[in-house]
């Protein structure tokens, strides 16, 4: 049984966070939070998105798991004017999702969850240090990185009390440099990783420009990126496995 | 003899909703209006446009009939701000039509009317069911027949008292209902009709989405629309030929 | 020695003057201005850029001269909101730009100078007619002329007191008249000349609509145009060779 009202811009936001990385996803749809998780066929970076309860106008779940077409499902949110409600409804014979938006009705065909590709565990890691900055600023950075290279390298300089994000081209360089001041919160640590920009760039690209972005970096490690939407009460986790430093 | 002045932003609305079916066409310069009549070359849609004196600044005309490219008097039109005046003015010797706008001039080459496919006889039809509604509600119930399928069908349901545009796909189905209250009026009636959404989604381009849309609907009928534009002395029937119920 | 910093706008509008004749320039970093002249592959369209030292917000400079990638260059400045100083440095050693943006940093590996096109002399040629116009008004006459042909004839009519941007097509014409009240200035005189259209959409390109453009032109001959950017303290002149007319 599953049956929901969600404002259309939450919803959105939900789907944006994971259609990034992949196709088709499992949603769970538990009694008190809708929840996803997966990876993407290279098994680079993987999302872990929760939507509370309490985030929707109304929620009625019992646990089961659904699969889905995102592209699909993200074109029919995109019906919806962003304060438009949409209603969710599951129907437990036909597998089919009853999507209603101002009169408007869709019938959505489900796909088997058992043929998409099993969910990740995503690991729990000690990262070293944890950054806390703007969507906007994050964007600068990556845009400025993707003018010179196809990598990025997140640094810590804790000597300087400073984050950077850094790219070295063939010919040029570029490092956008956020001290403790320009950020909401540091805590500095030993940290220095290189990343596939594609994969930040997709990623980034769900991450609401006004949004908080949460980073926690190590020493060739992964880098953890968490947001919130939804009010506060949707919560997206990234994970993206480093490059091997080339230098 | 012909010469007029008229708004860029009317004569542009007459020649978008000739545009969207054929690529010339003729025009009749009648004494009490400037009248177009085109069907597409697959013979599918036909369109009837009548723009009355009245709605030009000013409009001298003895009856003559011209032929025009359709893209190119549209990119002349398009040259004007929306506020501004297009002067128009046939050299009967030279048989090309001269266009001011605002200091600029343009002189159009006109083609042979009879080298243009022939003007269709609109057949008057006695369709059971009329439904008055605002563009944008078309606008959306196409948008949404659009994600599944390349047919749309309308429909009204006696009992429900209600229009549906509906559309199946292989997997997924769509509707828009549009009950007595959300029409600005109704007429209900035995009409069920399937149509091709490619010639719907044309005809869709160039209705205003401010403007009242009357569809006259019959079962396994053509289909007839109705809008005004140029503050209501611009005319426009589009007639469109069903498909047959593919179930 | 080079080291400056400029609103993001004025540098932005010094690179769009240049880059739309060729990808690489010299620029000459003198002791009162920086200075950049460059004339296309083909040879027949040349610019002549000066911007004021008091069009810096600082600026020191000692005569170097430096060979820039352009479009490199115009997307550094493209990171910057308008409002932001961008901030200029010369390292003498490493013959790298060193460029800063609000926290972000870029290294710019300039090209040798000797390896770029020789920078042209902008012959002194005494024009018989001068008109002064809006940006907008030669906007409109380009884009006019671009309806109908690749070439555009700018000429001056004496005894009507009134400057025309003319085009033939092969079945359609067009043109532009420009009174003396229409203009800003005018000095009339015997005019006519073609031009490639393409060279003059490119210059009108880098040409902001609201700068008044001051028109020099003879008889088959080239023309010059000039306008200011920079609150004034920076100067535009682009020269155009013409083409033979064709009747």
């Amino acid at each position: 049984m599953f049956k929901a009202i969600v404002s259309a811009s939450t919803l959105r936001d939900a789907l944006d966070s994971v259609s990034v990385l992949v196709e088709e996803c499992k949603i769970r749809l538990n009694e008190d939070e809708l929840a996803i998780r997966a990876v993407d066929p290279a098994n680079v970076g993987m999302v872990d998105l929760s939507l509370e309860a309490a985030a929707f106008e109304s929620y009625e779940a019992d646990g089961g798991v659904i699969g889905v077409n995102l592209s699909r499902l993200e074109d029919i949110a995109g019906m919806a004017n962003s304060g438009d409600l949409i209603q969710l409804e599951l129907n437990e014979e036909t597998r089919k999702l009853h999507i209603q938006i101002e009169g408007l009705s869709y019938t959505l065909a489900l796909i088997d969850p058992d043929s998409i590709r099993q969910e990740p565990d995503i690991p729990d890691l000690d990262l070293p240090a944890e950054i806390v900055l703007e969507g906007n600023q994050m964007d600068r950075g990556i845009k400025a990185a993707d003018m010179v290279s196809d990598h990025i390298r997140l640094r810590v300089d804790e000597e300087a009390e400073a984050f950077y994000i850094e790219a070295e081209g063939d010919t040029d360089d570029v490092d956008l440099k956020l001290t403790r001041e320009d950020l909401i919160d540091f805590t500095s640590g030993p940290a220095d990783s290189l990343f596939s920009l594609d994969y930040l760039k997709d990623m980034n690209k769900a991450i609401p420009s006004d949004a908080e972005v949460t980073i926690e970096l190590g020493a060739e490690f992964p880098v953890k990126l968490h947001y919130e939407f939804g009010e506060g009460m949707g919560h997206v986790t990234y994970m993206l496995a480093p490059r091997i430093q080339s230098d």
